[in-house]
């Protein structure tokens, strides 16, 4: 048994950016559905937040012909952490420079994964400060409680699919720093799906083999809400808006997330979920291992996972032009 | 603005020791009604578990002639990290020398607060082994869902009274190396309390002022619940137990936990809560500074704190023997 | 032991009339933080509904100098059922004679309480059909789930205050029809709270002591929503809007009602409840009598009942201008 | 538009004899994972109840070669309503006499439904008296809370398999006297299913078509929580316990049930469900029509109904000996 923890300089997940070939209806869904606020605009971007999001945005929408994911940003813990990163990308090849940075954020450093995926990590950033009517009533929340829609609280994760897991994999967790919690390795050896975390959740971010062999898709991202409750409410409300569900409520086995998963209109996946009390708050967490066998066992409570859910992902894989495994 | 995370030394609470004059009642109170799981016993004492909670124990129940606390104990993040951390304590002349470990964890550095509390920190420690009977269906949790009393999931936090709070957050923050999230400033500039984190949860120990001056006492300690269902379903639980219901459920202001107060059968009071999905991930939160007429308000809803949680603490203060302030 | 069924000549309670001083407030809070929906204007009335509701409209939000009740009205089963208790109050000398309907209902016939509060009974009523934007996606709710505010679901009950509340009990059960279900009677022998119910539901109606002997005042109207987490986070929004929050959330012991209570702008107290799976199937329940030894004892959990929940009704006693007892 | 109301005779679902051919085990799992209390024994029966059921017992669980109902049982709301009731079926030939009454209930009257499915009526029933280690803190509870396994609050309804189901339904309306709130009605114009309730809960007993053409099955049976958040830890539960969980939690599209749905140990179906606010008030409710189409909608919020749904029941159809439609 040895310590997973890779590193202290990434403090968490900071925002997407979600491409979408129908700006208008994405905005409406994640305004009126998903109950967010938009809190800036930019070119062809709009910029979106939870209620509880202590930053300026954590959702960057922005008009594209195909639906997929632009970017994923982490936070680092401080100046320094963040000159240590950048100094382990360069060394391992993945650095792709700093940007002027963005709306709500200062310099960021653009990064490859070893499956094309786009990734960035900054420090500087934005507080955000309400407008008098979005105040809350108690100083120690971000902003007032919206009571419109889903009324998601805070980003919660991401989910990439990768051609190669494993290497994505190790690419987080020894150039990145991240620690893996959980994964899936198959009969044969192949590793089909990995859980990283840099925070006390049990993951911020998740990798998951593409069906197809294609790199660098996109396969979902995730909001949190306070209660499961509130989660069986979004299925609700997806239901009465006409988004489609895909699959859930339903609890995961791995992770025991309690999860819906629905496409916004662009066609990117998203899911609202509730982790209860759950935090992984051991230092030398161990990764526990799913076997194929105990996959095949399905959700926690022995919902078989829709085939969907093992090949859909965005772009969608017709209008996929990239190199597959 | 600057960064407020001390250090990243402390991985999170590991347990605390509790004294009890009714040793077989707070047992019967933490197996049945609290839903705990017994998991060792060594000469007066009795080692205690949430289902969720990863090492062997986090509460060490102890038959003593008053009530109170006995200890309180962090994890230290690695072996290195611990050594730091004695080194700190040994420099401000806060070191009161190794243990030879206890049931369930390694050798622990003895410190005493400012306030005369008594602490430890460890590194190596025992990750709980359920017997068959015990064993979850799903790997990824520590132990099976016991489907008893109130089933509380893991020891979330700790609540200590001081004779000086400025102090004591100084000493936690300056010498243990954690962050202060949410603080209160009386208007003639004394601090009444003060919450702090060495993990994503907003809090992992708070201190308020003793009212009579005391110095060393106890507050409460806290075990999580996975939904404030949970929390008002403990509350039916109590009340059939005939366990004393102090004040909740209600919301709090600060720190927005829904939170749920009951004395056990020893007169130690103990919270069970739910945080919901709220984490502190910014790595450079600045304190919420609460004034004495905020304070004011009560609770979030409005209910005017009862008496007795400004008072009561234990040891009682009519078996307070130590000096005040 | 005897049967404690009535007559089942009532169906249930049907709608109440709300009068308000500051009708475009009232209105906003109905809308907004209630999330309930205008369905009908005339004169100075605007006629609202929860979203679960299956008649036109549950509220009848009238503007008047001085706030209370205006009138409430229960459905008969059939018309034959109204023909016979219309025959019950004028033997008993309580009819007040037809209307012509109103919005939503056919003709009702008026009665005066032994209390002075006034009631209609009524047949004819007009089932609710959304326009498009409100269709629900499932064809057996009333109306599209609204996502906005409180969502309350349906009117459940409401509660009267009276100078004699034992004259209304009788009133109620012999005349009406209704059964009781809990009561208070006081160490005198006085009877001071009683709750009625026509249905499954362990209460439509409920009448306390009016603090001041005043007669024909009016407590407060309850709305439900499906879940407990709901009437949480209806407190929470209450919070941000500004709404004066009276007491709760928290579980009354008589009939075990899970309560916020609030004040709408225009002064009347309004109740957001859930009551779980209880419900009263017994066609010989008996009441479940309740001492001034057993009230003194709080609500459920200990909470003290807040004085005002006593004293305070509308009109405000500094309004009411009938006579006392 | 018609009222549906047939008459106010039946009280409400009294209880339901459930064979196993498991009974040592089957009585672990209603005490240990449903959480119920034993209340009787006689023979080779074992009574047992929920902690709100006002009568001594809802469940008769009876040893047996093959699983399956027994009988279920329905209270009458006086005895001159159970008198009328008597004659009804007397004179539509489905009376089979009066039997002595059983533990917790006086004399009942047996009849046969048009499906072979064995029922009865009565009036005189034994209320339950907890022993001191059982009585309530509340006293308008039936029962102290068990806070052991899923806590089971009320019997809630029955579903029975039928190889004529129209006929079962218009004997269910016109003999018995209850009223149809849902059914589907497939394109051919055969009834695969209706939905009937007695009390203002939406239904209290359900049939739906026997896949096999066998007569006189059994479905499952409901017993009701409080909360879905409780649904959601009952499926905890039977997975810790290794209780086959066959589909849910998910909502019903028809009647909007929050389900789940387990196999006891003797081999029949047992559903744990939440309706929450949900309740039918009207007098005048018309059946909603569900349509083929609609039906192959699946779920509320599109899960797809397992196979084992519309063909799996008690006894199982290799062990049935009756003759098929």
């Amino acid at each position: 048994m040895q310590p997973t923890i890779r590193s202290f300089d990434l403090a968490h997940l900071g925002h997407i950016e979600l491409l979408t070939p129908k700006p208008d209806e994405s905005l409406r869904f994640f305004v009126d559905v998903m109950g967010m606020t938009e809190s800036g605009r930019h070119g062809d971007s709009v910029y979106l937040r939870g209620w509880d999001d202590y930053e300026r945005h954590t959702l960057k929408l922005t008009a594209s012909p195909v639906a997929g994911m632009g970017h994923v940003a982490f936070r680092a813990t401080s100046p320094e952490a963040l000159e240590r990163r950048v100094a382990a990308l360069d060394r391992a090849g993945f650095g792709r420079g700093w940007t002027d940075g963005d709306v709500g954020h200062g310099p960021s450093y653009r990064f490859e994964t070893t499956d094309g995926h786009v990734g960035e990590l900054y420090y500087e950033t934005e507080w955000y400060t309400p407008p008098p009517a979005l105040k809350p009533a108690l100083k120690n929340q971000a902003q007032r409680f919206p009571a419109r829609g889903i009324n998601v609280r805070r980003l919660d994760h991401l989910n990439l699919l990768a051609a190669d897991v494993r290497a994505l994999r190790i690419f987080f967790e020894d150039v990145i720093g991240m620690r893996t919690t959980e994964m899936i390795v198959l009969d044969n050896g192949d590793e089909a799906g990995a859980w990283l975390t840099t925070t006390n959740k049990s993951y911020d971010l998740a990798f998951t083999a593409d069906h197809y062999g294609a790199r660098g898709r996109f396969h979902h991202l995730t909001y949190a809400v306070d209660s499961k409750e509130e989660v069986l409410r979004a299925a609700d409300i997806c239901l009465e808006h006409g988004v489609f569900i895909e699959t859930g409520p339903h609890k995961h086995a791995i992770q025991q997330t309690f999860f819906l998963y629905v496409y916004e209109p662009g066609g990117n996946r998203v899911e609202i979920d509730c982790a209860g009390a759950r935090l992984v708050l051991a230092p030398d967490w161990q990764p526990v291992v799913w076997s194929e066998a105990e996959r095949k066992k399905g959700q926690a409570w022995g919902l078989k996972t829709v085939e969907s859910f093992h090949t859909y992902g965005t772009p969608p894989i017709e209008a996929y032009s990239g190199q597959r495994r």
